[in-house]
């Protein structure tokens, strides 16, 4: 996580100006209900609240954990500071530090997915009107890089929007698993608090009590939330290559929106580089790259080890900000890309006719035509394409061969655009509702 | 995939005969739904069905694959050799081969998905068994591997139980979403295929017509698949990773089965080694691996590119059938797992009293000692069983400044072992139900 | 590892037989060490040899395994089959079985090493010669999928040959790491057996004797050697990459070779799509995600856990086989690529002469133009091309402000394709040699 | 790479006036070589220099990349502003910002790596210290987390110690692979600039020139880089992961060193953890993470995309920041990790002699016993102990089948320590040198 690529929004919930105020929400939630419970002193629980609106000196707890070691214990020692060591004496009773750690990690993951399933929202909507836009706008199909038969700029913008919305989902799953909390002490028992103090934390921090915990929140519920992650990242790449491959010399049906007073290369005035969405690319192997360390931090020792710590104090901010950075700028991407509806034509024109070959094939055999020979015509006439840049249908239109089979209309017929696009409305419909 | 991690089951959906099985069945399929729309004789389409019950000749499709280099291909010639020249003429009409390829290929998936599902509620089952019987069974917790406070050893099978509950839940979502086919043609437009093929076969096979496909069918629909694979195996490596630490010579808490007839090591006879628990830790990290190269297969270009089929083809099998053998060999595990709750109580009591001192602390505290100075109180104690291996319990009784605060039963009360265990049935209860 | 994707001489490496044979002969060679130091009978040494031109009966040692569940011991007991109980009653005195293992392990892998050192030299020797054949076949140099200046093909293929040669020396120092064999006993004291075993041992078969060992040779090394691997299918990906660039459609300037018989797609005749390298693409992903779980097998338990064992059966044979194939494919589509000078020439010109701007930029600059001026000329003239399909040079010398700075044959001058092939010389012999 | 795991020596080869500085350096000495070959004037040449000691402007360059959007160039303009619009027209001429930016990352890889290199000799010496001192410490040997046979603590060390020494012959192989430099120009050749500027600069900042880049030195370079920093961090995951094992409460054998003033958990006092090792461990899975990222970035499109740069701009800092923190730390936990050879001996003896069953196994079968029938007697002794607690020499001595081969005065033999010390010496000799 740097800067460079990192929006406040999300970078805030991972401040320790966040943290530390969650933590209190955590600390002061509990005393009431261990007051409610008759644990400690009324007074003492509200007493808690004087900190409420007092900003946590982020410093000064440095300063005190610099002694102790210890995070937890630093900043209940700051606690004090603000509200007095005898009405703090009994903030965090019963609980262990992973009681607060983990529960806050988990608000901010749940925070961070709420950014994140409003950045594909986002996403989504542009993806949405793109694909009206160019609902018809004919563009040639490629497998393998090559020509293969005509589809629409459309059609593509739509397979994205379904492919986002899928991970849309994903996401929500995710949040739902990560939005757990626990305050279930030392190894998970409830020796030294009563099960309704993590009842009544989860309540107000809009969590659900961890069902079974050790010290910690099972981790495959991380595990689950980084790999779905990885999965978002892995979809944002493959719109960002689809990008690419549109904006390169030869191709050059789109482009990504060029400022006026945006500089390309310092040496080469004339190129306006995809450059987003190369960008976007690097940002899904890191993404990517965070997969597997969650998965090894699910295998901890016992009632746990500390091990998935560091993993997470790294990968919990850096995966969160990279991929909503990520998403946003897909995002402007899509929404300001620009499209060249001619020169697809153009595109697909190159190779006179071949790209209908398929339809040829298949009207041959229809005609009745075996397989193998429908196959050897229509490869005839192709090659004489390919290799001495012939156009396809006055090629048929001459082969004694073919028209044995086929009229000169039903030849025609073969090459029209409309064939390939009559079925647009009801994939739309698929993806989009009626 | 090698035989000594594998099942039969799971390999047979991996099988040739499976995979031509399912390549006849789309294709029968197609016809019918081809016929119905007049697009082919219902005389060809019924012929089709001469194949169902003839069993495949995979060395023939192979040699004819080595002629024509193209898989489907070489199967459809088959075909026709099975049913007649003339009557195959209007098979795969209007079909791409990865039509056949990727709707086979989701077939497979969910019905590995199938299998892995039936795997975790087999270990769902010895995992609930074994947490009754051992509910009461008290255990040292640790946290760092650092003797904490006393849970249970049903406890430590009810967490594992709920962490695969939740990949049971997860394996589940991972089916849904894979179990989707798509008979589109050649970039997706149905250009050549009418929508109603597709919806037909996908009825007969079991699957959802995918919304929107090009080619091919989305490949993050493949990453998230494997990437829950990747969880699940993790939370094996978990599981694996406790029972292993419970039978090093130290600790003694349990072992894995050991049949009579079963040598140990070659040289060292006296030796019980957990080598499944060791040898899951493994197979975690092999389905582990295959989950990058999944995602890395999500941006395929354009309409499609064929880099994806090679790492299916290894990750399809490999990830499945080694999945299922670990859970297999796990659920075996805990089934026969032998259990030394005599050990549990030695180990807990090696540190006579001091994993008590938290109850301690507390007690102090509510007496009210200041957080300060109790933990002081304690810290004093405890390391005089730590460094001179006192008992901690005569040590705080024969403690004036801890004497002052306590009383002798207030003491004694502590070091109670029920104190630890008294929500053992509410957790019980939000794991397994009421 | 899959049969269409493996090739014999590899694939031996890691049969049954093959293991059986390594494994003999360590077990003979200790023999013959134990015997010199007066440890066994020189008779039973000798005997053992009597299995030398034995087949071994890998049914018979698999049924004996069923039983003992150990495959050292089910091994020996097969030995002593074919020698005689009481001349193989000194077989394997003082060893452990991950002395016999871990040795034939790197015995093993040293081999493969070997293969696919010889695979990249002859994958380096087509691509000397492709280079050598293209040394001056001007082509665009592209960044970022944009036109930047020319190069040519001889400089593409002379980069990968370096790429690949600087990943020779990668694999030889693998190989090298690698080679080590391990005859120290139970926790690698040798306390059973005299360190002049473990020196005979690996003298006769070709390796060096581990410094230190435990009870198995430190898995650092290995780690090493498949990260390695997983850097060389990384530079497989990258040279398919360029290849799949090249063969696409609007591209073409190189296509891998089409054999006459090869059918392209079922339904589009005339595609000839770049499927070797696609394929390439894939598996390198493969060999690169079997980098990490070797780099997880590192951290064994004390002087060893089992854990590795499942994940090297695995990535053993397949990330060896899987890129010896694919290095092997590789060299034959170099060896055999179609490449298109015509097509690279006539995609130079796409943008009449723009891609001259940064001589034209250069030489304003060197006539006393500022860096800002410059720049704003070349841009106002760059984009007449770009947007109205105008031609570079005319645009320039019709442009008062860039001919008060520059002379018709200045200008001129800018667009000689000489300039930038002037140094291919000096870097071929950089790479090659002089 | 966050504060609480840096180092500052290591950020600061990060920092933008770092950055900024290496940049200087380089168009100074470009400049400097371009004047030798009379491209520019020596004059302007020289002028550059003027800005040796200026510090530059951080925020200034920032503010101007914001307008212009390329770093280089706004570079440039600060540079510019600070030796004079027109002294500074030359600076730059013929390269291109990825000369620069590239060069530049691999001058920072090589210093990083060469405070890498001195990690792992401080380390080296620690571990050597600490083999030396616990030399003859007897100490179990485990396998599978069992009892095996003695070993020595020092043996321990010293197989850290030959791990780290191949990683540190890893490292130097890794820093002069990345101690490359490239000025050739927008797509490598040399087009705009001489090779003798590119000479130049290497030469001055102590880079080899890359024998042949493109737009930028290629990639295959840095893969192997992050893929050596893997392999070395998951050594330290090796070593953390004995120490963990050792501290655990049933083992202690060694305990991270305790300051006096720390406190451990917040709510048990006696608990000393050995959070320093735990948290190496997750520092490893961190750096692991970082790989597969490194080796995406190998196939770059054509003479370079910058997908490469986001990564980079990441896994740089953070991959070796983590990695020199890591080392560090566990320099730390070596040097003065408290060890206990008492309890050593107290966990050794724990199965009463049991681990000298191997030994008992070969003095049998020395004395003409069958390996089965030897094989039979030990394991009978062997139960004996494992399951009644009986003292397995006193067994044996009492076992007639067992005294009709072995004396007494034979079976007290096996039971001496020195046996299993006794090649102690020639092994250090290997590792450390006669």
């Amino acid at each position: 996580m740097i800067p460079r690529y990192s929006r406040p929004e999300m970078v805030n919930i991972w401040s320790p100006e966040t943290k530390f105020r969650i933590w209190f929400e955590i600390e002061a939630h509990a005393c009431d209900a261990q007051a409610d419970l008759g644990v400690i002193p009324k007074a003492n629980a509200e007493a808690v609240w004087k900190a409420q609106d007092v900003e946590f000196d982020v410093a000064r707890i440095d300063e005190i954990e610099a002694v102790t070691k210890h995070d937890v214990i630093a900043f209940l020692t700051h606690l004090a500071e603000i509200i007095g060591n005898d009405e703090a004496r009994f903030v965090h009773q019963g609980m262990t530090s992973s009681d607060v750690l983990d529960t806050t990690f988990n608000v901010q993951l749940a925070r961070a997915a709420d950014i994140l399933i409003a950045d594909v929202e986002g996403l989504l909507a542009a993806l949405k009107r793109r694909a009206l836009e160019h609902k018809d706008t004919v563009r040639i199909g490629r497998s393998h890089g090559i020509h293969a038969e005509p589809t629409t700029m459309g059609l593509t913008f739509a397979r994205f929007y379904a492919e986002m919305d899928r991970n849309l989902a994903r996401l929500r799953t995710a949040r739902d698993e990560i939005a757990t909390g626990a305050i279930s002490g030392a190894v998970g028992t409830f020796a030294n608090i009563d099960p309704a103090v993590e009842e009544h934390v989860c309540a107000k921090m809009g969590l659900t009590p961890e069902p079974i915990s050790t010290q910690v929140i099972p981790r495959d519920r991380h595990a689950a939330f980084f790999a779905t992650l990885g999965v978002v990242a892995s979809s944002v790449e493959n719109i960002a290559t689809e990008i690419r491959h549109m904006q390169r010399t030869e191709v050059l049906e789109a482009e990504e929106f060029f400022s006026k007073g945006q500089k390309g290369s310092s040496a080469m005035p004339h190129k306006r580089n995809p450059v987003l969405t190369e960008n976007l690319t690097g940002l899904a192997r890191l993404v990517r790259g965070m997969v597997i360390p969650a998965l090894e931090n699910v295998a901890l020792w016992h009632e746990r080890d500390i091990s998935h710590s560091s993993v997470e104090r790294n990968i919990g901010p850096d995966a969160t900000v990279t991929l909503d950075f990520a998403l946003s700028r897909l995002t402007g991407v899509i929404d300001k890309l620009v499209v060249y509806p001619e020169t697809m034509l153009a595109n697909m024109n190159k190779f006179r006719g071949l790209v209908m070959s398929q339809r040829v094939l298949l009207a041959l055999t229809q005609a009745g035509v075996s397989r193998e020979d429908a196959y050897r015509l229509v490869q005839r006439n192709a090659m004489k394409v390919w290799e001495q840049g012939k156009d396809f249908k006055e090629e048929l239109l001459g082969d004694d061969e073919v028209r044995a089979a086929l009229s000169e209309q039903e030849i025609e017929e073969k090459f029209d655009l409309g064939y390939h696009t009559k079925h647009v409305d009801t994939i739309f419909a698929r993806v989009f509702g009626a």
